[in-house]
C-alpha cells in the first residue's frame, strides 16, 4: 500500500498567504472576529473550498464548513476537521490557520488519490475563537454545540461597540443554516501546540488526550494606606505585601507539587500607586489550570485557605470574584490512539500530552468523539508574531491528521 | 512667673479659615505651589502678618516671612519659625499650615505679651514644599539654604507644563530680596507627626531629634511572556513572580530587624498585564528610610544582593535606577533638650523622635542650628481629608513652640 502525503507546497503556500491577510499599517497580523480584515481571510478560504470542488455552507452564526460528500454517502455522519482564522492582535500565521487549512488540505489529497470514503469529510473554520472583539472565545463552536443559544450570540456587543450579527450581515457571512446542521461522527483538530513541551522532548506529534480545567479568579486585597516614612513595619497593614505574599504562594505550590497544576497572576495593580505610600489596595489575577478536577479544586480551596489566612495575619480585606470556570474534558480516548498509531506508522514519536490552552475541540467533544493533534511550537511561543512551527513538522502534522481522517471517514 | 500662653481660638480660627481656601468644586482642598488658590492662601497670611504688625518680605523664590523686630535687636540674627501653606491634592488643612500659624501665633502673643526679646523672630512659609506641582519638593527653603540656585528654581517647568518663576510673577509673589537674606540664629518647625507614634503611645510632644534617610529606587525585571496555560512552572521566567519575591523579602527584612528600617514598595505594575500571559516585565519602585547612615548602605546593599541572586535563580535580567537619596540629617542636640524641658515644665510627656518624612526644617539646618516639635496625627493620617490633630494638641504644641522661642530669643 503506498502512504498517501499531503501537498506540501499547496498547504505551506496557503497558509502564508492568509498570513498575509489583515495586517496592518505596521505590517502586525489583525484579524479580529467579522471585522473587514476577516472578511477578507473568509473570501480566500471559501474560494479555496469551492476550488477544491466542495460544498460551502454558512451557519447563522457565520462557521464556514467545506463539505466533501457523493450520493452514496451523504446520510452519513461527517467527519469533522478544522479550528479558526480568526486572530488576537499582532498574531502569528499559524494558531488556528493552520487547523482549517490542514483539514481542506487532507480532503482535497483524499479526492485527488480517488479515495472513497464511507462518510463524508468536512472542514470547519469556527467564528470567533479567540474572543478578543466578542465574549466569550470559542464563541462558534459553543454555539455549534448547542451550549449558548444562536440568538444571544449574535446579540453580543464587541469591544468596539459593534454588534456580532449586524457585523456577520455587514460582512456577508451571516448564514441561514442552524449551527449544529452537520452531526459529526468524529472530530480532528490540528493545532500547533503553543506551549513548549514537544520542541524541548524532540518530539513531533501531540496525541492530545485531555484540556485543562481552567479557574480564573480576580482577587482585591484592601489594606490602609499610610506614609512610606513615618508608619512603621509593625503596625502595616500593606496590600501590596499581602499580594506578593499569594503570588510566592501560589508560585512556591505548583511548582513544588509534582502535577501538571501551572498558577499564575498574569494582571497587577497596587492603589494609590504613590512610591512613598503604603498601597491599600492590590487587585490581581488568579490563572489556576489542571487536567484533573479534584486537583484544580483542591488548588482552589488551598488559595481560598490561604486567603482567609492572609486576611486574619495582615488585618487586610479580601475579596474575591470568579471570573471563568471550565472542567477538564478528556478527549475521545479512541481517536487518541489512532493518532498514537498513525505516527508510529510513519516512524514517529507522538506523546500524550495535556492542552493547556482552551480550543475549539472541546466545545464540539461535547457532541462528537472528539479530540487533537499538536505540532510543536518554538519557544512555546504563540499570540504573537514570533510565534513559528518549521515546515517539516507543519507537513508532519497535516499527513498524521490525513491518515487518522482516512480511517475514521472508512468507518 | 505667670506661664504665657497663645490665644487658641485665633490660632485655631486661622487654621481654619486658611483650610477652607482653596477647596475645588468637589470640596476638595488644593493649594498647588504658585497656583491661584496658593496666591489666595498666601493674600490671606499675608493680611495676618501685616495685621499683627510685622514687617513682610517675600524673597525670589517666593518664600514669605512676617519679621518682628525692633531698632535695639535689628543687627542680631533672628529666631526663625516656620513650614510651609501648599498642600497635596486632597489635603487636610494641618500639613504645613500648622507651623506657620503657630510661628504667627507665638509671635503675637509674644509682641502682646510685652516681651522684649534680645533678637528678631521671624515667620517664614516656604514656597512648594510638597513638590506636587514642581520637583524636587522643599524646594523654597532648599534655595534659601543655597541648595539650589534660585535661578534654576525658577526656570522649573511644572507638571501643567507652567514655569514656577512666572507663575510667582503671575499671582504678584516674585520678591526682590535674596534667598538667604535672614541667616537664623536657630529654626524651629513646629509640625504634625504624620506617623501614628505619638497617638498610639499616648504622648502629646514629640521632640524631633534627626531625620531619616531616604533611598528611592525604580527595578524593572524583565523575564519571558508566555502562554499561562501551556508553559510548565519549571520552565517559566515569571517577572511577576521575581518581583513578588523582592517585596516580601524587603517587608521581612525590615519586620524582622529591631530597626527603625522602614521598606517600602508603593508602586507595582506588569506587562503585559494580561489574565493568560505570563508577566514578561515587572517595574516597581522601593522606599527605603532609615535614621542611621551605615544602616541605610547595608539595606541598600542587602537589597542589591538580593537582587543579584533572584536574576541568576530565575533567569531574569533586573535593572535598578535610583531616583532620590537623602543622608539623615540630624537637628540640634540643643534645641532637641529645649523641647523636652519645655513639655517637662508644663507637666507633658515628650518623646524624642525620627522624622519619617521630609521637612523644610531639613533644609534650614543646612545653615543654623533647627529642630522639629511634632503633635499626634490621629491614626497617622495625613496627605488626606482625613488628617486630624485634636485642638487640644494642636495648642499644646503651639505653647511648646512659645515656649522654645522665648528661651531662643533670649539668647
Amino acid at each position: 500500500m503506498t502512504t498517501l502525503a499531503i501537498d506540501a507546497k499547496r498547504l505551506l503556500g496557503r497558509l502564508r498567504e492568509l498570513g498575509r491577510i489583515g495586517r496592518d499599517g505596521d505590517s502586525r497580523l489583525i484579524r479580529l472576529a467579522a471585522s473587514n480584515a476577516d472578511k477578507a481571510g473568509r473570501d480566500a478560504l471559501v474560494a479555496w473550498i469551492r476550488a477544491a470542488g466542495l460544498n460551502v455552507a454558512v451557519d447563522r452564526v457565520g462557521n464556514i464548513f467545506g463539505i466533501w460528500k457523493d450520493n452514496a454517502n451523504s446520510d452519513e455522519a461527517p467527519v469533522l476537521l478544522g479550528s479558526h482564522i480568526d486572530t488576537v492582535i499582532n498574531a502569528g500565521i499559524y494558531d488556528g490557520c493552520y487547523g482549517v487549512l490542514s483539514g481542506l488540505e487532507v480532503i482535497e489529497t483524499l479526492k485527488a488519490a480517488g479515495y472513497t470514503p464511507a462518510r463524508p469529510i468536512a472542514v470547519a473554520a469556527f467564528t470567533n475563537e479567540e474572543g478578543v472583539r466578542y465574549a466569550p472565545d470559542m464563541m462558534g463552536s459553543l454555539v455549534y454545540a448547542g451550549g449558548l443559544p444562536v440568538e444571544e450570540a449574535l446579540a453580543t456587543v464587541g469591544t468596539d461597540g459593534s454588534v456580532l450579527g449586524a457585523e456577520l450581515e455587514r460582512i456577508g457571512y451571516a448564514g441561514a443554516v442552524g449551527p449544529g446542521f452537520l452531526k459529526p461522527h468524529a472530530y480532528v483538530e490540528l493545532h500547533i501546540e503553543q506551549g513548549p513541551v514537544l520542541e524541548r522532548e524532540g518530539v513531533p506529534i501531540g496525541a492530545v488526550e485531555n484540556l485543562q480545567g481552567i479557574s480564573w479568579q480576580r482577587v482585591t486585597i484592601e489594606g490602609e494606606a499610610n506614609h512610606a516614612g513615618t508608619t512603621p513595619m509593625s503596625i502595616r497593614r500593606d496590600a501590596g505585601h499581602a499580594a506578593a505574599c499569594v503570588v510566592t504562594f501560589l508560585r512556591d505550590r505548583a511548582r513544588d507539587a509534582n502535577t501538571p497544576t501551572v498558577a499564575t497572576v498574569g494582571c497587577m495593580s497596587f492603589e494609590p500607586n504613590a512610591i512613598n505610600v503604603i498601597p491599600s489596595r492590590a487587585t490581581f489575577t488568579v490563572d489556576l489550570r489542571d487536567p484533573d478536577e479534584q486537583r484544580l479544586q483542591a488548588e482552589e480551596a488551598a488559595l481560598a485557605a490561604y486567603l482567609e489566612e492572609m486576611a486574619a495575619d495582615e488585618e487586610v480585606t479580601i475579596s474575591v470574584e470568579r471570573l471563568a470556570r471550565f472542567e477538564p474534558m478528556a478527549f475521545d480516548s479512541r481517536i487518541v490512539e489512532l493518532v498514537e498509531d498513525a505516527a508510529r506508522k510513519r516512524g514517529l514519536a507522538s506523546k500524550r500530552m495535556t492542552s493547556g490552552a482552551g480550543h475549539d475541540a472541546q466545545m464540539i467533544a461535547r457532541i462528537a468523539p472528539s479530540a487533537m493533534i499538536f505540532v510543536p511550537s518554538i519557544s512555546g511561543i504563540s499570540h504573537n508574531p514570533r510565534e513559528h512551527t518549521p515546515d517539516g513538522d507543519l507537513i508532519v502534522g497535516a499527513n498524521i491528521l490525513l491518515d487518522v481522517v482516512t480511517l475514521l471517514a472508512a468507518e
